[in-house]
């Protein structure tokens, strides 16, 4: 039996065992905060990459970053009434903006320094955003204004799990308005479509896009369109959402036009984000019991050479020979970019390293002890591929040169594996349907991994919603979404109440 | 006479010629949030540009960046005497975590929902870092601790102005840990030079790094080093500042390590850095009665192409044209980096986006008229040398082939013109002063801009050093620093004393 790197398995404990991996990952660390993290080097270098490459896309399709307050007077969330409806329950509110000496060696708010407005730290910007949109847009010219913004935002949590729902996260917000509802609607499905091109394509993680049912719509939405990702364990991760708001923002904060023909009209407006509980997804998608598999295009590192050292003489000529590598491979390529390589010389261990960047997720670990140095070789270990038949840790030697030649090949077939793992989970881990009591099987106390099922539904709103919304949560259930892109007859009458059906949905347990 | 784009010259007021820059080259603007600002594309552009240029120089000195939290527990303040002292008067403070309906329409702050201990928006990291140090640091094994963080910061502000002083602003700070008081210094020293070396290549600012006397040093701090930058109407702008904090921090939050001979000791630290005021310097020293003059390397874009359209059929060859001229810069590089070239297609009129161009500060602006199209020209406007000896907007017709050619040397050319005219304004613009009167004289109300004293001192300290501050503050002066690398004599006695001098500090206005 192999004996993990972790303490604790998958299959033992499936929350214990994220939480490992964060922890011996170096991912993220409780803050003594409440309800915030701190983000570690691995686990902020892998934000940087997601940051990265999805700006890039982001900037592809003409939107421009730009920064706004974090703070938001009371008075900008009054207006849009469901949006407070939603949001007003968990805000850290900032009431003063003095503190004095309390008299006993502490610090307490100065009371003469009491805000008139309270101000809320931004949850979300729509409001602040839509403020500015009202200032920028006045004639169809002004249109379409493309927006993103990378910031932190505050939602006050009273459970919290690392990087999937802490009081304090990261993430970027794109807004979006513009002169026709159609036009916004086609952005809309448009950042859907970079947010699932961007998480198949560079996290490895295959979601399904889709529409959000009326209950789980942001507040404030005409429509929430979102891609959900599966985890190992069955549950789906919203791992990104995109709002068509139509009027209903611009309505509140005046966001106006002069159309080509002189009449004043509403713009229509969206909003889109993804945060760093992406990573949360990565670890529970990608992770295994001897801890993260980062995938090459987001690993802050993707080759790491360890030098196995011996405080000998010949500890000179392999960290040389090492030097050579790491420069050479530096000068290759791999998924469109330089390889990302590391000689890691820190005065740990060799095997205490080569577990620490197993752990860690390194997509590609070498070790270079002083037989390979004279043969010419390097040992290399892959990590999606750790252990042989046998149990044994894979570690093949191979000619450095050979290596070189292999590498950027190495990091995309790794890239690619990591990818079609996901696509075969998510598909098995689907099952149509189409009776409620195999519904209250499958879905049964003590079933494990049940994943999600695809049901016919009759799409019902407002008090028959509620209905079936209160029959789902009996049972943990939460319809995920309507997957983009049917075509053609649901195949069955709505599995909640009979009558004919018009699409299919997901539901499941989630995150 | 020229007319130029700005409605307010330097010479007529600095101040709203300062506002007018930010405004018409769609830098920032007022947010609606006291004392926060937007910061459009435009500028967050330049800032994205920042960004990225530094944190290359600061990982490329062994920093990793991570994340902490933006709320920080009152306690934390509480446990470093003189830090609380510096920041405790202008912080904003969360006391509450929920909203509700306040019965007339409107929300209030949850009586329900008071935190039992408030949480401060930080205005800068020292304490909550520090708390992760003293968990991250066990042994000599563990030091260095060498971290970055781009963050938002927020410091309650009276009398606010774009860039240069916000209650909220955007800024890297970088914090250390280190086994002794020596390479602590020597951190702190080298992070002074990268961001020495950062203004002046990349800023194309060039500055003078020193130490702050006493009064100006950071809460908490050993030693504060700035880099000073000359702005165009003689005063100064701290531009970076670097600290060496010796143990102080790090005895009132525990960070202790085991050293080689097994004995407990206390780590020695530093913080450092960098914020959006910078841009406010780049603006102040480059720009001018046209607008902003942004150095290449910090320019979203670099060259930008204006295609001069006239709802003719015409149109379309120009279009072509102008579309292989960008893709042909594409490919060419200038310092060190691909060309950033865009072609403007913005339905607007062509003279309108020339001038929009030029206020915004883009370092060449290329227009492609009918003509431009036939001859195999472009009409290229260097924005560092806008008009001709008559008045008249230098624009030169060159063959294409010959500006494709040139294009990378040309934004060399006008990276190193902005940086020559930096260095000669702060050389021009200090003068040496050996006694009090000469101060007087040259700092007298109504002289315009006096620029800086160079003067000896005795480096007073406490309340002599409070004297020769009140001294100064009465002509609205400060002491910006001691500059590094002095060697031999100050050359005079202390202009404050008359007593012996150890060295020469500079004196004068700043922002």
């Amino acid at each position: 039996m192999i004996k993990h790197a972790l303490p604790v398995t998958r299959e033992a404990d499936f929350a214990a065992w994220y939480q490992s991996v964060i922890t011996e990952a170096d991912l993220a660390e409780e803050s003594g905060v409440r309800g915030c993290m701190v983000i570690r080097p691995w686990g902020y270098g892998i934000w940087e990459r997601i940051q990265r490459l999805l700006d890039d896309r982001i900037k592809a399709t003409g939107h421009e970053n730009c920064y706004f307050p974090l703070f938001i007077p009371l008075s900008y969330f009054e207006k849009e009434a469901e949006h407070v409806e939603g949001f007003a329950k968990e805000m850290a509110v900032v009431t003063h903006h003095r503190l004095v000496s309390d008299g006993k060696g502490g610090l307490t708010p100065d009371p003469e320094a009491k805000l008139e407005e309270p101000l809320v730290v931004r949850p979300t910007s729509e409001t602040v955003i839509g403020a500015a949109f009202a200032r920028w847009v006045q004639s169809w010219r002004d249109l379409p204004v493309l927006i993103n913004q990378w910031a932190n935002v505050v939602r006050w949590e009273m459970r919290t799990r690392m990087f999937l729902r802490t009081s304090e996260f990261l993430w970027q917000e794109g807004h979006t308005a513009h002169a026709s509802a159609d036009e916004a609607r086609e952005e809309t499905l448009k950042m859907l479509a970079v947010y699932r091109d961007f998480s198949e394509d560079c996290l490895g993680v295959h979601v399904i896009p889709g529409e959000k049912p009326e209950n789980e719509r942001f507040p404030g939405a005409v429509e929430t369109w979102s891609i959900e990702a599966m985890m190992q364990d069955g549950k789906a991760l919203q791992a990104g959402t995109s709002h068509f708001l139509g009027t209903n923002f611009a309505s509140a904060q005046n966001i106006r036009f002069q159309n080509a023909e002189g009449q004043l009209e509403l713009a229509n407006t969206t909003s889109w984000g993804v945060s760093t509980r992406m990573i949360g997804g990565v670890i529970m998608v990608h992770g295994d019991d001897d801890g993260l598999r980062c995938p090459p295009k987001i690993a802050p590192w993707q080759i790491v050479i360890v030098p196995m050292l011996r405080d000998k003489p010949e500890d000179e000529a392999i960290v040389s020979y090492c030097k050579a590598l790491q420069a050479k491979l530096a000068t290759g390529s791999a998924l469109g970019e330089p390889i990302r390589a590391l000689l890691d010389l820190k005065p740990v261990k060799s095997t205490n390293k080569r577990w620490g960047w197993v752990k860690k997720g390194a997509p590609v670990v070498v070790e270079v002890g002083g037989r390979d140095v004279e043969g010419g070789n390097v040992s290399v270990i892959r990590r999606d591929d750790l252990y042989r038949e046998d149990g044994k840790l894979n570690s093949a030697v191979m000619p450095r040169d050979a290596f070189l030649e292999e590498a950027g090949g190495l990091l995309e077939a790794i890239q690619e594996a990591l990818h079609q793992q996901s696509i075969d989970r998510l598909k098995a881990q689907i099952e149509p349907v189409n009776d409620w009591s195999a519904i209250e099987t499958k879905f049964a106390d003590g079933v494990k991994n049940p994943g999600w099922a695809d049901v016919a539904w009759s799409k019902p709103s407002g008090a028959a919603l509620n209905g079936v919304v209160e029959r789902l949560k009996a049972l943990k259930l939460t319809i995920r979404n309507a997957p983009q892109g049917q075509s053609g007859h649901p195949g069955a009458p709505c599995i909640f109440t009979g009558a004919p059906a018009v699409e299919r949905v997901l539901i499941g347990r989630s995150y």
